[in-house]
């Protein structure tokens, strides 16, 4: 069935406490799913996520200006909003909420915004100053727009694939008291593995092939921690730079928690220190990031090569 | 009846959830009144509204470090907790959440933080760098905390003393799509004038007598201004400079809505065009501000002279 599209706040929100009280009795709860719209099968997991574990399901799409530094990447940001509630659909999501930039920007820029601090200007945020400030803003004010005007639970839904997105939106609630869960879904890739985007779109069949290397290269760094061997970043660099087409912005691993450079050991502590890998690059035109976060094998951990 | 005071966020989530649905059934709603404590005349004043439109009044006593530059401000800012809570009783209030730094600030300084933006770099920004950035964090922390997790209202209450902190306040809000009321209660003053503030106490009665020039200067601009006159600035503000004992820091005439300057002219467009003067001075080695909404009287707008 074909979910309702709304695109006002006023509709969403006695959309929401409908659903929410057709839903009772007893405990409810109500799953938010924030996009920019042009879906793919990332998205479908975040939704079927929301669907399993909520009694209603809001997708929100929405292209936020605030969170481009360059106007020409909004431009050509891909817009597909009939497929994106097609597939919406499809996962059973209850609502589409797909406002104008007038409905969540009514007073034009909003002159009080969330501040991401130390942890925005890293990584992404050294390729995208002000992203994560931008990004931050609207998914508050969004959580905000959707907060179930009832007595029940409430989930928000984020892809791992944008690690550093995440740990700020985790960090937002934590350090803002939001009272919302923030559900993390793993990255969905294509079969040769690379990770789902919306601007995978913009890849040449060449620049596709030749994106894999990330994937490779982080894979490298999970299968050497999952055995408990010293990482060998370098060689998963190498392999990188291997690759003619691909350009590195960043490759290193960090702490999932604060992002602070980590020498992950597994053998000092091996059940607790888990690491993160990033990767940035150019491929092409497009920009590209993937993560992996690394975690070594109980087993391993404890009687490395025994088993 | 004295109030229960509770200290800890789980706490105060069940006890508001208890009292909200002891209210009902219908329509129900929570009135919150953040503070650092201290109180006085004027958080009484805001005590008893939030009482008068609310079924639960949850007050707040908690003493920002975030917001505070100096250190020693922040130690010397005065704390009362028994007092407060007597005050508070006396207003109907039903529970006071006093929490402790650590059960606010669990993971130390927040990472991810509101931006008052530029509105908090003017006037009182000027002089207390950061302040309104912590500001905002806590009240935003504060109105998560308190949220109302039913189907209730929620209205929080704030004085027209600390004017931009009120501004600033109704930008987050609206900005951010926070579904909370803002409500603003008029400055409560002494007999003779004086704004009641927790940091008139540091006065001494000579500097006390020296600061009322202050409220006098702004009444000069309020009656021009509901009479139609032209506001003259300057005398109000020689005023304040014939008084030795005051050091005059900011006096300016602004938009109440952005604290742009404005030209008060009431003649041009008599019903619409309301100012706010607001006002900042040391006095011996207390600051204290104030401020005053201007409006011309209708009749005087329309008929100047004839009424």
């Amino acid at each position: 069935m074909s979910p309702r599209v709304i695109t006002t706040a006023a509709e969403l929100r006695a959309a929401t406490v409908k659903l929410l009280s057709a839903a009772g009795p007893g405990p409810v709860s109500l799953g938010l799913v924030p996009t920019m719209g042009a879906l793919h099968e990332g998205h479908a997991a975040l939704a079927r996520a929301a669907r399993e574990e909520n009694d209603v399901v809001v997708a929100t799409i929405f292209v936020n200006p605030l969170q481009f530094g360059d106007p020409r990447d909004l431009d050509r940001y891909p817009r597909t909003l009939d497929a994106d509630v097609e597939l919406l659909g499809r996962q059973g999501v209850d609502l589409v909420f797909a406002p104008s930039q007038d409905e969540v920007y009514p007073d034009g820029e909003p002159l009080v915004r969330l501040s991401a601090g130390g942890l925005g200007e890293k990584f992404e945020g050294e390729f995208r100053p002000g992203h994560f400030d931008g990004m931050l803003t609207v998914v508050a004010k969004l959580l905000h727009l959707a907060w179930p005007a009832a007595d029940a639970g409430y989930r928000a839904y984020f892809g791992q694939k944008d690690a550093q997105q995440l740990v700020l939106i985790r960090r937002m609630a934590r350090d803002l008291n939001f009272a919302v869960e923030i559900r993390a879904v793993t990255t969905v890739r294509t079969a040769e593995g690379l990770a789902r985007s919306s601007r995978n779109r913009f890849l040449s069949d060449e620049e596709a092939d030749a994106a894999l290397v990330l994937s490779r290269a982080l894979r490298l760094l999970e299968e050497r921690a999952r055995r408990c061997k010293p990482l060998d970043l370098d060689s998963a660099v190498a392999l990188v730079h291997s690759q003619p087409l691909v350009a590195l912005e960043y490759f290193e691993v960090v702490d999932p928690l604060t992002l602070e450079p980590l020498a992950f050991n597994c053998r000092e502590t091996p059940f607790t220190e888990d690491g993160l890998a990033l990767i940035a690059a150019r491929v092409g035109s497009v920009r590209l990031i993937d993560n992996q976060p690394l975690k070594a094998e109980p087993s391993k951990g404890q009687t490395d090569g025994q088993s």
